[in-house]
Parts: structure tokens; C-alpha cells; sequence
């Protein structure tokens, strides 16, 4: 399977299919820091990513809105000091898709 | 009473005062369009800023970080697509000082 980093999101409408229990299971595999939570009935990936500072944290906060802006896809960024909480869910969908993998492979990236 | 948007933070420790209630009914008055939320047991400040998409939303958040770096007191920023939901509490008291209606007061003018 490719890397999910080499992948681009497409465009998802809101009859885009969500992922199967069995997609599910192989994708999470391959972003294994990442938790699947489900808030107000919709499936979520959510990482916590810890930094010594608020700047640092903010610096990262910006480094995934550059990301988000240019895939047009956009997680809930939580910014606090020294920590940065990151969802990604399909809006349109309400639940995940194959592009929430793909975004959360990418925002581990973003730490390199 | 002077206006909060005049008053600077001041340095908060572990055994600085809460909020009595009857501070809480005054200072809450000053920043109406703030809601007091209790979180885990702890009383924070929260405000919903809605924006026109996700660049106008970061910009906020970005000049929100700036405000809480000159004042070195942060809040909780959760930036999403045409959305910015700030939450300030006093984590060295877990709860509210009288800094954060300051604070909350000084975002509000941020919108100017």
C-alpha cells in the first residue's frame, strides 16, 4: 500500500462512503500515534502532541494551518501551552474518511 | 470600576484567591458575550468567535496567541474551519482570577 504521506485527499461530497470496520483496521495501523474517538455520535482521530512551550506549540498550530489550507481539509487544532490537540473528521460525512488518515499521516510529518 | 481592557495580569500563584460570587456577578457583566463553563471541575471563561473561513479564523487565533505571550497568561484555543472557541482559566488556581475576565476582555477588543 502507498504511504499515506504520498497520498492527496480528494474531493469528498457528502455521499463519499465512510470507512469500513476493515479499512478501518488496516488504516489506523499506519498512524498508530493516533486514537479513534467518537464525540456528539461522530467518529474522530484525535493526537496529542506535546511541546516545552506555548511558542513552539503556536509555531506548530501554524505549521498544520499551511497544511490544511493547501489540502482544503481542516482538522480542530486545541492550542494550549505547551500542547497541541489535533482532530481530523469529514465534515460532510460526519464520520471518517480515507483523507483523515492521510491528513493525520501528514500532520505527523509536520514534526520533522 | 476600571475598564478590564486597562488592567494588566498579574502574577497568579497556586494560593492566589478565586473569584468570590460575588465578583464573578460583576466581572462576568463586563464581558457579557462570555459564558462560564465548569470542566473537570474547574470554572473557565468560554467564548465561540465565528469567522468567514479558516484564514480569517488562524489570523485571530494568531493574534490571540500574541496577546497571551505579552501577558504570559494562555488560554485554550481550539481554531476550526470559520471558528475560534477560547476558553481562560487560572491553571495554577483551577479556576477563575480575576486575570482571566482581564484577558477575556482584552480578546474581545482584538476583534477592533
Amino acid at each position: 500500500m502507498t504511504a499515506l504521506t504520498q497520498m492527496k485527499c480528494e474531493a469528498c461530497q457528502a455521499d463519499a462512503p465512510k470507512v469500513t470496520d476493515a479499512e478501518l483496521a488496516e488504516l489506523i495501523r499506519m498512524v498508530p500515534d493516533w486514537g479513534v474517538q467518537v464525540r456528539d455520535g461522530i467518529m474522530q482521530l484525535e493526537r496529542v502532541y506535546k511541546f516545552k512551550n506555548f511558542k513552539l506549540a503556536m509555531a506548530f498550530t501554524n505549521k498544520l494551518a499551511d497544511l490544511a489550507e493547501e489540502e482544503f481539509h481542516h482538522p480542530g487544532i486545541l492550542t494550549e501551552w505547551g500542547k497541541v490537540t489535533v482532530t481530523w473528521w469529514s465534515h460532510s460525512i460526519k464520520g471518517l474518511h480515507k483523507n483523515d488518515f492521510i491528513m493525520a499521516a501528514k500532520t505527523d510529518q509536520l514534526l520533522d
